[in-house]
């Protein structure tokens, strides 16, 4: 193979295929076409597996089961790390199995999106929209007046872009998404089923007898290779867009609110609650249920616990817990005191 | 009547009939005809009603109001356990009085979901998808190839099917369900509008720059009589698929990580989050905003706190509360013992 | 410009006009026509601006960065209030800028809501259901039996209307709503993208071997002018109709249980989640991820902080915090002195 050798998406493999995808050297021999990964349990002979002796990403090393579950798979090619010992059996070794195991999945998994191009029949496409002519725009979608729709881009089914908003190339929108006026998105972003972008921030000025709503006309502004999960919601900016950066990941039924600017890299995982104009810096991550009061910094880097409340800001770097929260270890501390408190009064 | 007597959905039933079908004793006689069952305040002639002398489910007996609105209504037959004086009103004798309100209940309202059988003109229907010809695939929907839909079933309007996956006989899914690729749904579920079910599990490796996504190829594996709230998510596994057992009630907003397996008969109430890989035993109790971090056990029957947060494996039958969730009556001493620590402080 | 007198929604406007329109008072003199409101920052000549030199309507001053922001903005016009110093550029007067801002916003923003009188084709409607002339039915919506649609109102698209339901005159349904059957929406409300109202509530009866669905027949009941947010659900009651006050204002992901009753001007933020049978008094707010657990009372004007859970009755206007909710003066004692003790023993 050439370097940058891509294979057709789909197509099954064989081992110096695999090799030359994952970047990775092939021990042994094996004239078997390869489909799958798949776990080590469940792998037959052509399914790919991935292994490592080290401790992983997050500093965990193989338990015995995993290990007798490595020695007895049935599986045909072995993603492995320099120090496991693959006995003989077909392998190839990389540096990080697990990221070879996700690119590899990727060529298999990339058929189940379906990319015939063109615009649906039942679609509704605005005269005034723009829609790249690689693009697929699925059943029942919706492009308003000036929206662009960038080049490989996928709007699998019902998928609604509002007025002037920009769907970069190669992004994909899965059944159900909602983008208000004024998104922009960038290239390579996924967004799960059902998610809205650019809908009206929660904003109201009391007139002395109602609230009257202050139109939200920031718009959002979404980098490039973001990822949105399902059921979330992002929240257009008052007078500028709400800042979602490159890189972000941010799982189901994640809440940003409006004027809110997130860094690179930041991870808000399942549920996770951001109030209005939050700043979250580079890096940071926000565990399951988290969120963060209005008008608040979180610092790059920083870690906010499960279901913690940050109400301050909070430095970089920094661990929080808690409700308010404070300092991790300040936070365990309490809890610990207050549970032998309790214990010794029984 | 016959034994297992079943009427026309829908259609007014006499005092007789409604006997037959709830499995009761009439005493007293009336020549209505009843078209629906309210609550005591509302009910007329011709609606039924139900009360219990007894303690109900949760142990709770009538309040003082709730005997008055019993000898007040003007409801035409009342369903009523053995010990409740019915002052020689036409009344149905049954073991469980509000069993046998829904069961009449679920007759009159069947007439809601509309039942024309077939596939609306509009909806998109991929020539390599089954759909029974009993099922009623309604407005807009879209069935991705390989899909498979089962004899009566009811996809009612906006439904997204996607590729190779299964809706069990008579499952109602409503307007705006999301099922991604590879969801396995057993026979007689329900879930509500814009749920997402199969949507790619939140699984990523760094590779030094940045994430790459892990597809997730499990699917979901959902049982029989499973009943799913609105705008809810289950992510699809990795391998394997993420469970749902038998008989599970998910309400709103529940979100269910990938990889995770629920035991059968689990209740998880509005906004439960359950992480990745976390097993749930069979008829545990997640109360509302509850939630699980991820790769806990929690054992069969173990009841779970509002808003607490499970961050260790939980023992079967036990009740926990707090964040972190901790034993419910140590966690009730812990709250009562700062509380007046604080008030002696003031 | 006569009283009472409004221009044509989306038009350019001179100041004269504005000073109209917002009620004020105009000083100085500027012959552009302006197009939209803006900050400070962003504006230019064309544009309109809002500044007060008091405490704003939660009582914060302008800080210094504003103070300069607004001696430095380009903007063509400024809305001032009676205290600020204008320096001799075209401002007008108002009691309230921020509402004459909002007021000013909402007439140039008129234009991006699709205002095509009239049912798309793609629509599909019951031949039973009632669309006053003025309505825009947008595309891919549907709209079952029995419905009746109000004057102006706009079904943007994918929105899909339960049988027997009514949504009132200029009522605004953002792509993807569902309503359920017998929900009742009065005049000038809006709702945001992907919420579900009238969804069957989650009650059941054990019958010894599972759990039997109660049907929930008594629909949602919705005021004058009430805003709801995406991604939220509101569940139909079981007999009697689940009720929002008129004006009540429900940000993105808010869960209504089944039976909970809502006065008028009631606030629920992000995420907040209310179980079954709730009263929530008039002007009550509940801060972003709060809650109350099930058939409890919070009096008018009580106030739940950030995250808290409401398990008991809520005295009028009270302010509570924590999980389970205490008064919030307590909750901070409790905190802060916690937060001592820890200290000390590390």
């Amino acid at each position: 193979m050439n370097p940058g050798w891509t294979p057709e998406p789909g197509t099954p493999l064989n081992a110096e295929q695999v090799a030359a995808l994952v970047d990775g050297t092939l021990e042994g021999e094996t004239g078997q076409y390869f489909e799958h990964v798949r776990d080590l349990e469940s792998a037959t002979k052509s399914d790919v597996v991935f292994f490592r002796s080290g401790p992983n990403g997050i500093g965990r090393a193989p338990a015995q089961a995993e290990l007798e579950a490595f020695q007895n798979t049935a599986a045909g090619l072995l993603l492995v790390d320099a120090l496991t010992d693959a006995s003989g059996r077909a392998c190839i070794r990389v540096a990080n199995p697990a990221l070879a195991a996700a690119k590899l999945a990727q060529h298999w998994e990339s058929y189940i999106t379906e990319t015939a191009m063109g615009i649906h029949p039942t679609a509704v496409v605005d005269k005034a929209a723009k829609v790249d002519i690689s693009a697929r725009i699925g059943p029942h979608c919706v492009i308003a007046a000036g929206a662009v729709i960038g080049a490989h881009a996928n709007l699998v089914s019902g998928v609604h872009v509002g007025e002037g908003s920009r769907v970069g190339d190669a992004c994909v929108l899965n059944p159900g998404v909602v983008l208000g006026p004024r998104v922009e998105m960038g290239q390579k972003c996924v967004v799960q089923a059902n998610t809205v972008i650019g809908s009206a921030g929660f904003g109201y000025v009391w007139s002395g007898s109602e609230h009257v709503h202050m139109p939200q006309m920031g718009g959002v502004q979404i980098g490039e290779r973001v990822e949105i999960g399902a059921n979330s919601c992002i929240d257009a900016g008052t007078f500028q867009p709400t800042v979602i950066g490159d890189n972000c990941l941010l799982d189901n039924h994640v809440q940003i609110g409006h004027n809110s600017k997130l860094g690179r890299f930041v991870i808000l995982c399942g549920k996770v609650g951001i109030s209005g104009s939050v700043e979250i810096g580079d890096g940071a991550i926000f565990a399951g249920s988290s969120g963060a009061a209005g008008h608040n910094s979180i610092g790059p880097g920083a870690k906010i616990a499960v279901k913690a409340v940050v109400t301050s800001n909070v430095p970089a770097g920094a661990t929080y817990a808690g409700n308010p929260a404070v300092d991790y270890g300040l936070h365990q501390r309490m809890q610990i005191m207050l549970r032998r408190m309790a214990r010794k009064k029984k």
